[in-house]
């Protein structure tokens, strides 16, 4: 049977919005209950929450016991994203500006901070079996670890010299790719699947991850990223995308040379010059077309992995990796 | 039977070092190990996880069954260090460039993070029973919260205009309070004790550590706190001390203007003058004496809490008390 993700993202949308304001109870006078709202207000569709629940329920299993994990989820997300603005000194998100800038580095901070320890307490008090609940604190240290030691690549990376497709996808299968995989692997605990099936989850983590962030890359080349719709905010920050990975290891040395000294420029003496320069040279080298190309062979690899996962109805796994491909194009 | 915290603390050390260098391994090569051991290696006696051992030993328990979360509790402690580093704007620590300044900012922000996940993979590593691990979970998340919501009352305290000695409290309690109270909670978890003793833990802390906080706000102005052996680090900082609540509450008019114009002064806009004219503000409404009898009162009244806890060997905490106590004269 076809599954409805659009619709499904909806109706357990709302179940979601009302746990995490219980978690995170909005209007409080502490000095966190303000910058978190002010991000969080600015939107977000929950979907990771949301394929969480859905794969869950897909699975055989009781969506509500999946539920408290899938809000743990959505608020290490946001987690992430107050941190990463502040590393990667974005000023703005969704159209707004992002909480350093509106109320202060330490506050920023210590208002992620505040996130990670509400989305623990989020997962302790969630009203399942310790056995699962323990498994639910598993995965999602692991998560949060292999996604901080993924950005701890990706911050250095930046305006590497010697940065290459390899570095690339060693990078994004840590930053995005447990990220990815773990709202699945979660909704597979809580319908209490064996071991064989999550490990081969993670797997598909692993090429979904790096297809759908090289296709994000993309994104940040052609409409913009949300930000204002500026265009080329990577260049402008160095960032290491695919893009620059690829055409590091394929450019003459004359390009390279140009394309390293536009990476390293701090973003404010990053010029629109320098910018279309830096696409000049993507596009001699078709890097575009050979990013395209790169993250549909991984989806394909993703496709083989679900082949593989060991349960009969595989329905919901091909369904998530189509609607999350058709959101990033 | 007297017991030897220094001793103890020694001894104690080793194990707790072995498993700090197990649990995140020096000289890694991820932009994460060095960083985090620029920090380790400044010092720190670990007397946190070892009062969490010794309390153990003590009341019955085997100092191995609390040894990983002891070492959590460390960690904790290192991470909180690293950011809050960032939030002050303190450059230096035990006479060394702090973290952000060394590696910058967007580095020790991730440094602390993957730190909080190493503190939790050590507790759901820990080899003991699962009910006693979920204890752990519960607290050392308790725990983290709680000083980090004291953190965002205390980065918003500094130089506020109606600070008060009750806000000063309530922000310690929470800063610090659980923060001191838990190693010797963990303690009393691993040799299995009741709730009840749990309880009666988490209130000492609660008035151990406003007593400690108070005498290390004292020490910031006698001997200064081993930051290059500056003397007002506090002033300069804006920080919310006792001696500015006390003194916003008891001051003349004239005098609260005055220190309240010097605290929120940018720290390198501060000059010495201003240092001194804070530190005879200080002493011309006695906000030293007092603090110093202030301070005393919390360790009588921690005192009686112990009275109270309900077991028959009380020797653990009083001797952790009046350890702590000495070190902070």
């Amino acid at each position: 049977m076809k599954i409805n993700i659009e619709e499904s993202i909806k109706t357990y949308g709302k179940k979601i919005d009302a746990l995490l304001r219980e978690t995170i109870p909005p209007d409080k006078d502490d000095y966190l209950s303000e910058p978190i709202w002010h991000h969080l207000r600015t939107g977000g569709k929950r979907i990771r929450p949301a394929i969480c629940l859905i794969t869950c329920k897909e699975l055989g299993g009781n969506p509500n016991e999946a539920l408290y994990f899938a809000v743990a989820i959505e608020i290490l997300h946001n987690m992430f994203l107050l941190h990463d603005d502040i590393e990667d000194g974005d000023t703005m998100r969704r159209d707004q500006p992002t909480v350093w800038v509106k109320y202060g580095t330490a506050n920023a901070i210590n208002a992620g901070d505040y996130l990670l320890a509400r989305a623990y307490q989020c997962i302790l008090s969630s009203p399942i079996a310790s056995d699962k609940k323990m498994k639910y604190l598993d995965i999602f240290t692991l998560t949060y670890e292999k996604t901080v030691v993924g950005q701890a690549l990706d911050i250095n990376a930046r305006g590497a010299r010697d940065f290459t497709v390899k570095k690339y996808t060693d990078m994004v299968e840590l930053k995005t790719g447990y990220y990815l995989a773990c709202g699945m692997v979660g909704g597979a605990i809580a319908s209490g699947h064996s071991d064989r099936v999550i490990d081969q989850i993670w797997k598909l983590g692993k090429f979904m991850g790096p297809a759908f962030q090289i296709k994000d890359d993309l994104i940040d080349l052609t409409k913009g990223k949300g930000r204002g719709g500026v265009i080329g905010s990577d260049i402008k920050e160095g960032k290491a995308s695919f893009l620059y990975a690829y055409t590091s290891e394929v450019a003459t040395e004359d390009d390279k040379k140009t394309l390293i000294e536009i990476m390293t420029k701090q973003r404010k003496e990053t010029t629109e010059a320098d910018v279309k320069q830096v696409l000049k040279i993507y596009k001699k080298h078709n890097a575009m077309d050979h990013a395209q190309r790169y993250a549909e062979d991984l989806i394909k690899q993703a496709n083989s992995i679900i082949d593989e996962i060991p349960i009969n109805n595989k329905t919901v796994f091909k369904e998530i990796a189509n609607f999350m491909a058709k959101r990033m194009t």
